[in-house]
């Protein structure tokens, strides 16, 4: 295998994908998915938009400083428009990485031109080439995009390039930002850039896709761009993003693993068979679900597998499978730990399941699965990463925490909730409230113990084990006042065997969350600045 | 517009997509979803697989006659084998429609001819020309698919098709079975086919695309195959099916629609403005969830629209958005009902929301609507969704009903459930039980009250409308003994504004199916049989 078709895999889940509504990561979640995505393989993480937020930055800088470290380390990329200060501020976020890279972009459709950016033609050839040049004078690695190819004429798009290139830009992105392009379209495009911008192959540049779901050909458009001549191509974990997300890493991958000899010379050096877990922990921390028949990490992807019966209906598995569950880490061993496993076997077992804990993360997540033990017999992974998401949520800065929940409710009666807190100068608080429901009750009376007004806007429940003592995972979305007198929305996240306490849990964790930022004078969300 | 360039929708969300391991969908949930099909504009409807079971079987034959007698009716079809009582089967179904389908199928690639079937070439040609010409005997719309083409050799594939338009296949449908197919290699496929076997020109057959979605490519390998020539697709609403599922309906529609000029002259005469309906349907009558970022009918597909803080951003809506919510059924109309609402309203908003209710149908859902009103001001159409779907649920016959379920629980309690049920003499039967949580605690009663020893393996809650008023929507999924001791999957619903209430009666609406079943000795799950 030659290093030049080598697929470089670029994931953006850390920056696309955090941009879907309601995905926000705090920093150790998105720390642990950087870890994570090492540990898969990928060749460069896009770990945010710098100047987006402080929060943005630190989580960044982090990044590139933790996991930009290790031996083999992905390349740790920051967004940045083509103004100094943006570039700025992603060389301060990236520079600790031991390859840091910085990612600029700038729309060349004439509708972005005119509508967004309200630039001429030559304005945008003239920011374009100096910042790229700027960004190089700091950076020996940048990638340059022109937001909204696919939509762009031709024929500038390559003038654009061709600056870009004179100007320093190692990798050349093509985004098709509205998810708008047919496969043959964007091969055409790919191919148009490779031969009418002759300086692409001089210098050894880097051609890039970066395709939207929007019509459900985000995956197809990648791979016709790698069959084009592109190398490197821009993914997100079950291809989250904005609207319907970006192209999914897992479906591109398996696609060139499971059809070697069609997209050959091209190969990935990913590790297929950390792709469900990484998945899991995503939707885990993203609360973004995957559905069933989603391909590769859906629960019904590999569904002769998954528990339904099928006495001899397959007399080879070939007849009907493509791929091997286990290929892509499906199956992987289960159930380890009950009751009488020590720290050190969870431990391990947490490391195996990507996660690496501080000494004191680790006491606090032994002690809940002490308490887990009490009630379940057997552990499985994952009740262990309901309690590792629980255990996240609780990193913020908690103003009020949970010491006593009770509910009494049924058919014909008021559902009545007494919940106890203490809050932050330790002083205990209790009440009970009614409510038209049991949740509706717990709501109700935190919202009166903390004084807030908080709206209930998404609730969801899902078993995450199997039998009658499987845990709870809630995650609840609350719409509450802003500083600003604007409404902001805040997600909390509980894991227990009860599901009520897990309910009161996570509803408090995100009227903490709003709280919190409303004390701080932080805005809630983060600058909307565009994006490719 | 000319009528042989209208592309044919064949859609088959109530066969393939209903072979979704959990999707299993009663006879009432079959007519909505049937009904809500031919109001989108779907030109055939394979209504189900008549020889898999008598529930099948009387599936399509009442969707023949209901919705097959409509004004500009649908096609109905159903599948079949290549074997006599197959046909014999599908044709007894299909028969009472005004334009009948049978849908026939046998496998072509070695691998299937050697492993399932074990018969030779040779037999294989003469069971396809036999078969089709029975079935022809019987029907004039005859549809012919060589299952597994995607991994056929072309040569021989070409002879089998070339028998089948002889014996007089009028439709021959080209199946990806394993989705294992590029789009560029799914155009040659179905170029060489039109190239090398004249008769179908000749006698004007239709060919037609069956992909899968395994590695994400679905959508693109299915509109390929349009470009090369195919004017009938097979899909399903949400993409739903085996593993990753099939082809979606809306990614397919919605493409040709936003790219009118790439397939012309190619169009369809689907409503697009149906579309967001006929998936909440789908999607909350198989209890297969949506995931946020799927294309067109996710609820984040246009998250510029979906409550996410946008201020400025937008100055111009095409810079980010190449389709129009509106033009797919999002946005519409919503929170019309309330407690001074009467009979003739409610009705005429179920009817517009695609449900056809008898008067017993109708008088239950009033009362139930009528009790909703007591506990939410507003009624939004997903409130009557839920109430519908819970519906549907007690429309199998229920052994047992719940009259009471009382909860309390909490932190450091051990939760307790008493229950109280009419059984299916009118006695009464109450108890109550521990649990490890609420919800723990009332199947443990229920389990106790009917003697039964189900295990919950799946649980699910999600709330269906905004607020702290939200019902809740519980999905159950229990694993119960069969008459023959296996173990069978069975799924229960329900929707309240207390999430214990709900939970306990899906529970029992699961157990109650589970018994109903083994009670009339049916099979729980149909015969495993193939299909494309």
């Amino acid at each position: 295998m030659n290093k030049q078709d080598q697929l470089i895999i670029f994931d953006t889940t850390l920056r696309d994908g955090e941009q879907s509504p309601g995905a926000t990561l705090n920093f150790p979640e998105k720390l642990e998915i950087a870890r994570q995505l090492a540990r898969l393989g990928v060749d460069i993480i896009e770990a945010g938009f710098a100047i987006a937020s402080p929060g943005d930055f630190d989580a960044v800088s982090r990044i590139a400083q933790e996991v930009g470290q290790f031996d083999n380390a992905p390349v740790i990329a920051s967004l940045a428009r083509t103004n100094k200060a943006d570039i700025d501020r992603a060389w301060g976020a990236v520079q600790h990485a031991r390859r840091p890279r910085i990612h600029t972009f700038l729309a060349t459709s004439d509708i972005h031109l005119q509508y967004k950016l309200k630039i001429s033609r030559s304005d945008c050839l003239e920011q374009a080439g100096d910042m790229v040049q700027y960004a190089r004078s700091l950076c020996s690695d940048i990638e340059f995009s022109p937001e909204d190819a696919g939509r762009s004429d031709p024929a500038f798009l390559y003038e654009v390039l061709k600056v870009a290139v004179e100007a320093g830009a190692t990798t050349l992105n093509i985004p098709d930002t509205v998810g708008y392009v047919t496969p043959t379209e964007y091969y055409n495009l790919i191919k148009g850039i490779i031969d009418n911008v002759p300086s692409i192959r001089e210098r050894g540049v880097i051609l890039s896709t970066h395709c939207h779901n929007d019509l459900g050909l985000a995956t197809a458009n990648t791979l016709a761009g790698v069959l084009a001549g592109a190398r490197q191509v821009e993914v997100t974990v079950n291809g989250i993003g904005e609207r319907a997300g970006n192209t999914s890493l897992e479906e591109v991958v398996m696609a060139m693993h499971t059809r070697k000899q069609f997209y050959a010379p091209v190969y990935t050096r990913v590790d297929t068979t950390q792709l469900v877990r990484t998945s899991r922990m995503v939707s885990s921390l993203t609360s973004i679900a995957v559905q069933p028949n989603k391909a590769i990490v859906g629960a019904n992807a590999f569904a002769h597998e998954a528990g339904i019966h099928q006495d001899g209906m397959l007399k080879n598995p070939l007849t009907y499978e493509i791929m091997r569950p286990e290929s892509v880490g499906w199956n992987s061993t289960n159930l380890v730990l009950g009751k009488h496993s020590g720290r050190a076997a969870l431990n391990d077992r947490l490391k195996q399941l990507g996660y690496e804990l501080t000494r004191d993360e680790l006491d606090k997540v032994f002690a809940r699965f002490k308490d887990l033990c009490d009630k379940k017999k057997v552990v499985a992974d994952a009740d262990l990463e309901a309690l590792l998401t629980d255990q996240f949520e609780s990193l913020d800065n908690d103003l009020f925490k949970v010491e006593e929940i009770h509910v009494t409710s049924g058919t014909g009666n008021t559902p009545i909730a007494s919940v106890r807190l203490t809050d932050s100068d330790g002083e205990i608080r209790a009440d009970a409230a009614l409510g038209n429901g049991p949740v509706n009750a717990i709501c109700n009376c935190i919202n009166r113990l903390t004084g807030v007004d908080a709206k209930l806007v998404e609730f969801q429940v899902h078993a995450v084990t199997e039998g009658i003592d499987a845990i709870a995972n809630v995650t609840i979305r609350v719409e509450l006042s802003g500083a600003d007198g604007k409404k902001y929305i805040y997600s909390g996240r509980s894991a227990d065997t009860d599901t009520l306490v897990a309910s009161g849990k996570a509803y408090l964790a995100a009227v903490n969350k709003g709280l919190s930022r409303a004390n701080k004078n932080i805005t809630p969300d983060r600058q909307k600045i565009g994006s490719v």
